[in-house]
């Protein structure tokens, strides 16, 4: 059983006066007058998330950045967040690391802390975020159309490969590093793509189990070419000497967004690009085939798995 | 460093936009429009928060209840809340049992689940919830003035000698089992309070140490007598047996409310408890000598520390 059939079996039932959309996208929506509440929440746990002995610089940012990751898949405007911080020890150079780091990347997206929890065990970080989106403007996993377009913001795989080497006892190069520890949410992106894109997911899983949630959710299938997935050079080079295309296919963590939309709007992608000095790559299209094609792939990569 | 001072240290930094009651009540507190959020974050470890082999049930039950628990003594309306939940593993008999619990109270409270995350890790719960007050309404802990009297709601201590028990290998009773592993939050209590108690806590980390929190925050002081606290026959018992007032003074897990309210109220909080079915029980009086006078405690109790 995975995370999904997990949620969908024990934590869905019947909310009479939950007036928006409960369990099952990036972030959850509740109506608030006129305007929409998108809720997330995530928990990274040492060894699991990060390795042990990650700066706590490295961990407070990437805490709030996949939540901001989140918010940002859905289009909405970071606006709170709250901290439970499970801690062995209080350890005061490890916090002050950890709370400056925060503190920084909290406001630099203008969102702020609003409350939270302490308690001791293992080293476990759960950040919930709250963002606002004008009512009914949310990019949903479920507006895909035959015919749209599937992009993908600047680089896949990267994260992934950084891991991939640490695992191999490997130093990673600091830009592969910093894109594992310190993924740029991609928060103006998301809300840039609102009216323009009918539908949006942040890659954190991998872009293969990312953009299939598109695709189940919009019930449409896509085909998209490895040969035009967005490569940096270091990504390019191990997948020439390894021919490991899973690390860019399948390989979590990357926190860009991979989103479809009507050809219609791709002037209206270029500008965006320009506006925000990024790259945004059509991968491929929507079609009414379900399943996800990957043209170039040989075989099967294994996208990350909750458990 | 203890959890106050840790918090105060690391998390407090200005929020220029925040319009709002940040780090430091039971819930922070958020304007939206006329409205107030009243938001609240607890994490809950096996083997800290609860005995390993607790039943999922009674460890569902408790997550969501001790966040209940802090709306409730903000005078805050259940809302909505998100889990995250890490597993060691995935059991369907455990999920089933937890998920079945959470619903249960979940329905009870009306609150939604809203989302989640579920990780593979040491087992840990953290619940954030949401509640709604009417602006400038929610009970506070910086409201206790010279004069008013002390309040506790149903008895002291149960939660705690049942732990006390348990750490010795007795097998508590029933009901103080009950108390310790399925808590009531006092929700409707703390709604009936609004405007009527001048401050208001819930005893999750002892008498002694929550009150000194309104204390600290009203800047005043407190006389309270043990004679007074409100004790179930057994932890009566345990007190005329061992002298151990420590269960009641100091220890966690009640769940209950602690409040003050001026005397003219006291024909208001009697009409209350009729209307709760609950005992409300004066146990002391707030002074301007500053720190907790505890009438008839010999030696010194220790509150819960989080670390």
């Amino acid at each position: 059983m995975n995370e999904f059939a997990l949620i969908e079996k024990y934590f869905t039932w019947k909310n009479s006066n939950l007036n928006g959309l409960g369990v099952g996208d990036d972030c959850a929506l509740i109506v608030a007058n006129n305007q929409q509440l998108a809720v997330t929440v995530d928990t990274l746990i040492e060894g699991v998330h990060f390795p042990v002995n990650t700066t706590p610089q490295d961990i407070a940012y990437k805490a709030l950045a996949v939540n901001l990751s989140d918010l940002a898949a859905m289009g909405a405007m970071p606006w709170y967040f709250s901290l439970a911080l499970t801690l062995p020890s209080i350890d005061e150079q490890w916090l002050k690391g950890f709370s400056q780091s925060l503190k920084a990347l909290a406001e630099q997206h203008n969102i702020y802390l609003i409350g939270g929890d302490t308690t001791k065990g293992a080293l476990s970080i759960t950040i919930n975020a709250t963002g606002t989106l004008t009512k009914d403007q949310a990019l949903l996993r479920s507006g895909a159309k035959v015919g749209d377009y599937v992009f993908v913001s600047n680089t896949l795989g990267d994260a992934a490969l950084a891991w991939w080497q640490i695992q191999r006892q490997q130093v990673p190069s600091i830009s592969l590093l910093a894109q594992f520890n310190c993924p740029q949410p991609q928060v103006k992106l998301g809300q840039s793509l609102l009216g323009i894109a009918s539908s949006c997911i942040d890659i954190s899983d991998g872009l293969e189990q990312d953009l299939s949630h598109i695709l189940t959710h919009s019930k449409v299938g896509a085909s998209i070419d490895v040969n035009a997935l967005p490569l940096s050079a270091e990504v390019a080079a191990h997948i020439a000497n390894t021919q490991d295309w899973c690390v860019a296919v399948s390989g979590g963590d990357d926190y860009e967004l991979c989103f479809t939309a009507p050809k219609m709007q791709m002037d209206a992608i270029q500008i965006i690009e320009k506006k925000l000095h990024m790259v945004i790559t059509k991968i491929g299209v929507i079609t009414d085939e379900r399943g996800l094609e990957i043209k170039g792939l040989d075989g099967n990569c294994q996208s990350y798995r909750h458990f």
